[in-house]
């Protein structure tokens, strides 16, 4: 009976690009826990922004560490990406059922999902055949108040749970904003924004005179259809964007096939 | 008249991810150099595998430094998306006509866009409505011999700013087989494989006893369809795959619709 029970049981690797430390990686192992074996592999330091930098010329290292309660987990020196790789290969010597990551301590809507860690974790996951989530809740404090998240974490989780069949690419960027659950309409698909921060860089002097310039920018939303992620965030909703890895641009395809070079 | 010339002279910006003291990063300025005004901005070190990774949370640095004559050239302590950003905002004080990117030293192809910050470079300048290539060649040596892709980098450049009107979003992955020019058999207009490498990570123990782990992998083409960047240069063509960075998967957005959350 137990053997049996044991086999049915649902594998959910957790990972993140703000570190185990974030509280967010807590809320959502926490969202995860009823439904299956959770194990968390993450960043043993934040690494917001690195898209889907991983690991060549470096050895990497998985460090067992104390979490929650009833759940495994490891710190890697590497990047997000490199987090799924490790986890598949190092510690569940096998393909999770699906992988869960975040949730984010900020915005991952529109062209975000490119330079987000946590979503090339979860792009990472989707590559490798395993249906996966990114979740980033609208706030980036490290207090952030993850109550409503836990709960839209849990129903996505058991929406996609409870299919029998599951397209095994599957990749769902799910933004949430930062107001209560009760103010929250419901989880809306949408489609990828195309709003973008318009970058300045402060320009500085270092105590040698010498110039640095650091990254800052204004977002800004070029696209005002009411389908996208950008909107349903707005009039808060959650986001749901499915993702896809296939960037060839079809329709460009078809255009330039009779160029000449 | 002087001024006039001026004025119609085309801006191409020059990057890459091996840093500017790869050969193929003056490879790709000696193919540019006939069109028009050319500005290098490139990493001060490798940047292989950084995906579309960006510095948030540390200064930048931009140096200007001696490069081919006539040719404008910085040096940054960022990563690929970040030269791109540097370079419209602290060098160039405007959008250049055209990003190149590149040549980098060793494949592009298929899944690998996704983490090539040859192609993360430029697709930030696509997002940044500045139409963009990113050209690889077959061949991971420093000593890779460069005369075909300039071959071939001279055609597209040629035939992009020959167009009356392009896509400001226009985005090229060119990838070049490590083949004289003469067994080039063209360019071709191809989809990005659904091919990768399937991870093993080498696992040895350092001088105290204490494991690491070293990311190896073996390529694997899962599409055998010959619409395939993978297939073409199998075949000795040069893939050009346009790219586009709206990641929505509108066939699963359509299917997804009616799931109750």
């Amino acid at each position: 009976m137990i053997k049996k029970k044991k086999k049915e049981e649902k594998i959910i690797l957790i990972t993140n690009d703000d570190s185990i430390t974030a509280p967010g990686i807590k809320a959502l192992a926490e969202a995860a826990l009823p439904f299956g074996r959770v194990v968390v592999v993450a960043p043993d330091k934040p690494q917001s922004g690195m898209g889907h930098a991983i690991t060549i010329n470096a050895p990497l290292r998985l460090q067992k560490v104390d979490f929650i309660d009833g759940i495994e987990a490891y710190t890697t020196n590497g990047t997000p990406v490199d987090c799924v790789k490790l986890a598949v290969d190092k510690v569940l010597h096998r393909k999770p059922d699906i992988c869960l990551s975040g949730i984010n301590h900020g915005a991952n809507h529109s062209i975000n999902v490119i330079y987000s860690g946590t979503m090339s974790a979860a792009m990472e996951a989707a590559i490798e055949s395993i249906p996966s989530v990114g979740f980033s809740l609208l706030d980036y404090s490290m207090n952030a108040d993850f109550v409503a998240s836990i709960k839209i974490a849990t129903q996505i989780i058991s929406q996609l749970l409870q299919r029998k069949k599951l397209d095994k690419h599957l990749l769902f960027n799910v933004n949430i904003p930062a107001v209560p659950f009760d103010k929250i309409k419901g989880i809306k698909v949408c489609k990828q924004a195309y709003a973008k921060y318009e970058e300045k860089f402060m320009e500085r002097l270092d105590p040698h005179g010498k110039k640095y310039y650091w990254l800052t920018g204004e977002f800004v939303n070029f696209d005002k259809s009411k389908d996208t992620d950008v909107w349903a965030l707005a009039n808060n909703y959650v986001s749901l964007v499915p993702i896809q890895f296939d960037l060839t641009n079809y329709t460009i395809k078809k255009e330039i096939q009779n160029w000449k070079f």
